[in-house]
């Protein structure tokens, strides 16, 4: 059998398997499937470089399915390739099956790398590998197989610049242009020369074929691995959803719908029947060493004012050490202050420019390969990337990210550059990790424990300098709290974080000069946040006031009273200050006096509370 | 003085009057500023058809400021269209000014339409407006000032996408390429033919044109006003940052900088000294008739089960009767029925494609020119849009979005595609409501009532058909709850919300029938709450019991217990019943009941809580 029957005979046994798994199911994306089933029949058949039995092997090429609803295409891949039996192929979306509706990294599929499924992550994504195997001089490559529906998405642009500025020659996109989408034609249907001229007009080399022409599939392939060196290769296929079966190929309606068993019989017949091909794909050429070198640094530390952003950055810089350590910056490094690192390890700082969500997702595909990544904007910035972050926790990506200028303190600057909301948003990302320090030094120990923490950490940093709190060799357990200030008399508890810890003391301050003693909780830790410190508070005192320079909604405020709900029975009062109006320009502390949240402020809440 | 000189001395004006506002202020973007300075010289003086004393009218061409950090210069104009004293000029960023650190829509700043200072905002809600004026037939045009850095930001390449898509030859993008960023070079620097290539890339006409060159300006603007029918224009104006003084044109480390008394003085010497020019822009050329037509529909009712998505979609179509309505889709419309308004009123259904953030940014642009957009997606992808709803507070915005498919609930597809963030990510909006209806004419009231409210609305839909809960004639006033059961006995209270109404209902037919009576709240309205209601129940039931299809973080629960925080003193337990682990594939019941949030699991920790 030659070449090209073996590619086609494959390209037919995924098409079947995706019609086979998706029946069973009673739901899935077939007919998107078989639209790319002779891309991957070549690309794993004959140009993939990947051990099946060491899926991890960061020397192995790595496949993105960036149009994560074809998982029937990856599942039936997975059969060929001997990652698993037809029998688990045909546990497809049932309840317990790693075979989900659309692909994840559980621990059973070490095949998988990254879930996809909202779509435009996948080439971030894969930039992110690609960038990571140039940074260990791999020879391997990134093929990422691309929805057209989704080159509407703007991540995707990001990507396609980025990699063209980071010389990313080892990143290949296939579009799977098969015309239509979710509910009808594209925006850009057949016309491949808009798509390939986008692509040139990026910096990328592009190529156009019939992605159901294998021998033209092999020779674009061919071309796309020895393309000029730097220069990222995308590949407009031409295809038909639903490919090979007359009343699928090209047809509206089919989006998403499995066969029934009826139409899924004549569609397998149309196809040739099952088949049982088993294939090995081109073993990758060397195993990368990874041997982690030991590495020692000092935390920095601190005795005058700084700005928690400053420490994040000289820490990150201390850390450089660690030959894993990434930084991405999104074009703020002087503001968030990654340019620290950025001094001393130039090579493994990533700027993306302002492309939050491609820094984000090239991240999670920096930490696929073994990297340590860092990301970093200003708070309010990552909310551009929410759904890339949403879906990290989805990849069970370990994921740093730093916001800086959090809140109204930044001052003049106005709303649009405060971090307001960024707490809520981190609190409500799976397994997150929330992080919010006052001083320079717990701002330091808590960097240096992100280094180390799984899934998505977040720390948010203050704009302004403040002043030391704690001494050098003061530790900061994650989900630990510090108490500042606390008598047996106290009448209330204040739980601030971050700048809010020093509006708290001065409040304490005032009130203890009229007699009132009052606790003071700094909650540096978000989430998991200190439960029965706080419920103790709650006890002991009767009136726990929460300030935060956020939003009164899901941020410090909503953690502190899921804690205390959690710990049993409430009795007692808890306050919430926070920003409730939308603010303006001004000066700091004219801003958190403006929003109730400054030590005045505090007191007279306090004072009406306990009168 | 002929044009030429006069354009020349306007644009030294807004040099000037930048650096005297930002140095006045102590902050500020001063060399953003200078660099566009002839462009919008040129424009406001000969080319936008503005009426000053009427901003509001709808006839007017719009200028967007995107690059929002040079608000100086947009303030400098201000006062050279005699809208603002100098006096106001010189209180930027002041405490309680209307001249905020980047513009903002406030009362007292009517020439302002939107806010901007997140970048990459600009064009989408620029093509927003031009939709809209074509829709209303109208001359006018849309002039969208950017910046070369925020060329990185994906939101931009999905409005020049959609623009492309959608003929708006009304839209005309001013790119102003001063080839510095925040932190340094931008990423494609003053290669004005790699901008140019792309634009046509994407279906734009683009002109490059030197920014400094008043008649090159002037004559890519006729250019532009006369381009091809239907498509959108790009100039390409290779500036200078900090042009017309020797020390800062050209030169790295000035962004973001205000300049000193001292430097201030020498700049503004160099620039030729103060100028007190006013200028009259050319008048619109007419006023488009917005008489608002009387309109009435009926709201659907509904007696079978049905989909809340569906009832959201039927409502939509029932309400095409408005003719300020507008409806946008993200590609999922037959997922979201907004089809079913697109069947009844196509020309007013804006298919955004895969571009959630295009598609809420131009929803931002429509409701400047008085439309009522409604924008509808998978609630898990509009985390892709939250830097975008973030803002729309900021612009004090009307905007209307329905999230579907919420929550473990729609089953097999998996966690990419359930919306778990949601109700986290909308109660975190500035002035935001969300809703969450359980059935079709619930679903049907809050649609209808969202077309009256003010700010950002939020309505969270289920994918599965639910039964019929309220009578046709049942009213669901915003901030308002339904007790579905209730007695004196009451030993518990169930709060649910959407699809979790049901599974609160059988376990308290459950306990029931082991002689434990129990309450049952609807909490449609999850911002704002229900506060009186819900302090009710936990006052006199002692265990209220909140259950989620959502994370556990940020959403129900935490707003109830806000509330109940709110309300006084608190006595009692509060247990929160949500998904804390990541959801696979499965059937909706099936995964219900793994998360704990099915009718037996709450049963279960009622009986507990009760023990």
């Amino acid at each position: 059998m030659d070449k090209v029957q073996e590619w086609n005979e494959l390209a037919a046994q995924f098409a079947v398997d995706s019609i086979r798994a998706s029946t069973e199911a009673g739901s899935g994306h077939p007919t998107s499937s078989m639209s790319a089933a002779h891309l991957v029949a070549v690309l794993y058949a004959d140009h993939l470089r990947y051990d099946v039995s060491d899926p991890k092997n960061p020397a192995n090429d790595r496949f993105v399915l960036s149009k994560g609803h074809a998982s029937p295409l990856m599942y039936s891949i997975l059969k060929a390739i001997g990652a698993i039996t037809d029998e688990q192929l045909l546990s497809f979306r049932r309840f317990g099956s790693p075979l989900e509706g659309h692909p994840v990294p559980v621990p059973e599929m070490p095949w998988i790398d990254v879930a996809t499924g909202s779509l435009g992550q996948g080439l971030p994504i894969g930039l992110g590998m690609a960038l990571a195997m140039k940074m260990d001089e791999s020879p391997a490559r990134v093929w990422v197989l691309t929805g057209d529906s989704e080159a509407a998405e703007g991540s995707v642009w990001e990507a396609m610049a980025n990699a063209w500025f980071h010389g990313a020659g080892n990143l290949i996109a296939l579009l799977d242009m098969n015309r239509l989408g979710q509910r009808g034609p594209t925006m850009v249907e057949w016309q491949g020369e808009v798509y390939a001229e986008r692509a040139r007009a990026f910096g990328w080399h592009a190529i156009q074929v019939d992605g159901h022409d294998v021998s033209a599939i092999d020779a674009a392939y061919r071309e796309a691995e020895e393309a000029e060196a730097g220069r990222p290769v995308m590949i407009v296929a031409r295809t038909e959803k639903g490919h090979g079966v007359s009343f699928l190929a090209n047809k509206e309606g089919w989006h998403g719908k499995a066969l029934s068993r009826e139409e899924a019989e004549k569609a397998i017949a149309e196809l040739g029947g099952p088949r049982n091909i088993a294939i090995t794909p081109p073993k990758p050429e060397l195993r990368i060493p990874q041997a982690p070198k030991p590495w020692t640094y000092q935390v920095p530390t601190y005795d005058d004012a700084i700005a928690t952003r400053k420490a994040f950055g000289e820490t990150l810089a201390a850390m450089a050490v660690n030959p894993g350590l990434v930084v991405l910056d999104g074009e703020v490094g002087n503001s968030t202050h990654t340019e620290d690192f950025q001094k001393v390890a130039p090579d493994r700082f990533l700027e993306m420019y302002i492309a939050e969500q491609c820094m984000v997702g090239a991240a999670v595909g920096l930490q696929v390969l073994g990297k340590t990544p860092f990301a970093a904007t200003f708070g309010a910035f990552m909310t551009r990337a929410f759904d890339f972050i949403r879906m990290a926790a989805v990849s069970r990506a370990n994921l740093r990210l730093s916001g800086s200028h959090a809140g109204v303190s930044i001052g003049e600057d106005g709303p649009s550059q405060m971090a307001l909301e960024d707490l809520a948003m981190m609190r409500a990302v799976h397994g997150s990790t929330v992080l919010y320090p006052a001083d320079g030094n717990s701002a330091a120990r808590l960097t240096a424990a992100m280094a180390d923490l799984p899934g998505i950490s977040y720390i948010r940093t203050t704009r302004e300098a403040t002043a030391k709190l704690y001494d050098e060799g003061e530790r900061f357990p994650i989900g630990g709290s510090k108490v500042l200030r606390s008598s047996d008399g106290d009448r209330a508890t204040i739980v601030g974080a971050g700048v809010t810890v020093y509006e708290a003391l001065k409040a304490a301050e005032e009130l203890a000069g009229e007699g009132t003693a009052v606790r003071v909780i700094d909650a540096y830790s978000v989430k998991p946040i200190d439960a029965a410190t706080l419920a103790g508070a709650l006890r002991e005192t009767g009136l726990v006031v929460v300030v935060e320079d956020h939003w009164v909604d899901g941020g410090l405020g909503d953690a502190v009273l899921q804690a205390l709900a959690g710990e049993g029975e409430l009795s007692g009062r808890v306050l919430k200050l926070a920003v409730t109006e939308m603010p303006g320009s001004g000066k700091p502390e004219e801003l958190r006096d403006w929003a109730g949240i400054s030590g005045p402020k505090i007191a007279g809440a306090i004072r009406r509370g306990l009168a």
